[in-house]
């Protein structure tokens, strides 16, 4: 390759119909499809190295995806011989993109940019849907939790998360770490609250109650694995103070299963504007949520 | 069959798996997935024969669909030789249903009540994201436009539909009705709002768009006719006086496209307390949005 610029490419994609972000031979990938359109549109002999700010799992969806890539510059002129537009990338690489996955902005940054390791912090949103009977409507996009749950006592014990913790006890464990290596992580924000308009969805029976979790970064399954204890203290079936002995355990034993990849989707990744412009990421480990 | 109780069946469904409600041979539709599973839970030899409130066509949804159907009494007993409670109906139909139709509530009604003839009013929801991109979670419940609209241009047009109008304009023709008849509904609320927390889908771009239209009963492709000429306001093509004339025209020609069908949604329909009791419907004319 000659002369390359660094570009920050916000994506989002519906989960379900990927097996998770990153590329896996013979798989449907959003990270493969991504690679595949962006080699085609920037005539690349291989497909370019993405690196982005939360590998999600299978089934999980973003609105607010952070993706880091290397292209040639100048990017290859249009049919009528003049430079694209960043606006001109986007729509050529969402011709060539399956509909669940789409480019939302694309942007030039600093060669110092790293979506991974540069981001301050990442933001999930889980949604339960509370009711006798599920909803056809929101099968992909939110967990179906017959209830009744206590959304007091689950947004109780949600708070007793917030600051640094060893997360071993919601962490799926890692290939290649040892079972006694410790997985601290910061957590900012922790709020579980009903949505007072559904919005998108009309709902004839129930309620939808949304859970979201900022984070410094997060380890496998870590929200997942947090929101199936949740729905354990909502049920009456655990409460505030099992789950931070859970929390102190450092150990998955007796904790809930995780929570369905559906409800779960990334909404927002933070940098600061120093670190965006040019500063080594601060941030280590996995962030595999 | 022996002695048979009249029922009212509360139905949801993602319209995008099914080719509309209307049963048709060959073809996967609501309404044969619920005769299929009333047959096999109520031990019928033949299935059984349904009414619904709003005919609606594929790709179309619904979160408050209701059905009429004639079943027999007493109710199989369960297992246990116990007589089934509507919750027991209600639990054993879901059982045997794909997920993307569910039966929400099952009650007993008067035998002359019928889902469509007593049925007082309709009321559905067409979701527009206006957004420079679209958005992979609304694919399916919302049509994507890129905008940008004048909601308030679209406000008031809609405005000018409320009363008792010949919609020939707003209608596919149904077959075996000849052009020159006229096609009277009463529209009784029609609004187009912006959603102020779109609620399931945290947005990363964009705004999504609310048009509710209640009337008597709709005739075919109604709704999606009139959002498509809602579009060409908003959008600057066209404006409420364009619409009225378009109205009082009572015809097609240089109509707007309708609308796609997966932005739209039955999310009500009313019947009086004393219709439901006994009386006979008051409302004539097909009911297909």
């Amino acid at each position: 390759m000659g002369d390359t610029s660094r570009w920050r490419l916000d994506v989002a994609y519906r989960g379900t119909s990927f097996h998770g972000f990153a590329a896996q031979p013979g798989l449907v990938t959003v990270a493969g499809e991504l690679q595949r359109s962006i080699a085609t549109v920037c005539r690349l002999a291989e497909p370019p190295i993405l690196t982005c700010a939360g590998r999600t799992d299978a089934g999980v969806h973003a609105t607010a995806q952070v993706v880091h890539v290397e292209l040639p510059t100048p990017l290859p002129p249009g049919r009528d011989g003049t430079e694209w537009s960043s606006d001109d990338l986007v729509r050529n690489l969402n011709k060539l993109l399956p509909e669940a996955v789409r480019v939302l902005d694309a942007t030039t940054v600093s060669p110092s940019f790293d979506a991974r390791h540069s981001a301050r912090w990442r933001r999930y949103r889980y949604l339960i849907h509370e009711a006798l009977v599920a909803e056809p409507l929101l099968s992909e996009l939110a967990w179906h939790v017959p209830g009744p749950l206590d959304v007091r006592a689950m947004a109780q014990a949600v708070g007793s998360l917030i600051g640094s913790h060893d997360f071993r006890a919601f962490c799926r464990k890692v290939p290649g770490t040892s079972p006694g290596d410790p997985i601290i992580r910061l957590v900012t924000e922790a709020t579980v609250a009903v949505v007072p308009d559904p919005g998108v969805v009309d709902l004839a029976q129930g309620r939808l109650i949304r859970i979201e979790i900022q984070a410094s970064s997060f380890c496998h399954q870590m929200v997942r694995s947090i929101v199936g204890q949740l729905v354990e203290v909502g049920a009456g079936r655990s409460n505030a103070a099992e789950l931070v002995a859970l929390l102190r355990s450092q150990s998955r034993q007796g904790a809930a299963r995780p929570a369905p990849a559906a409800g779960l989707c990334l909404i927002g990744v933070g940098y600061d504007a120093e670190v965006t412009d040019g500063g080594a990421g601060l941030l280590e480990g996995p962030n595999d949520a």
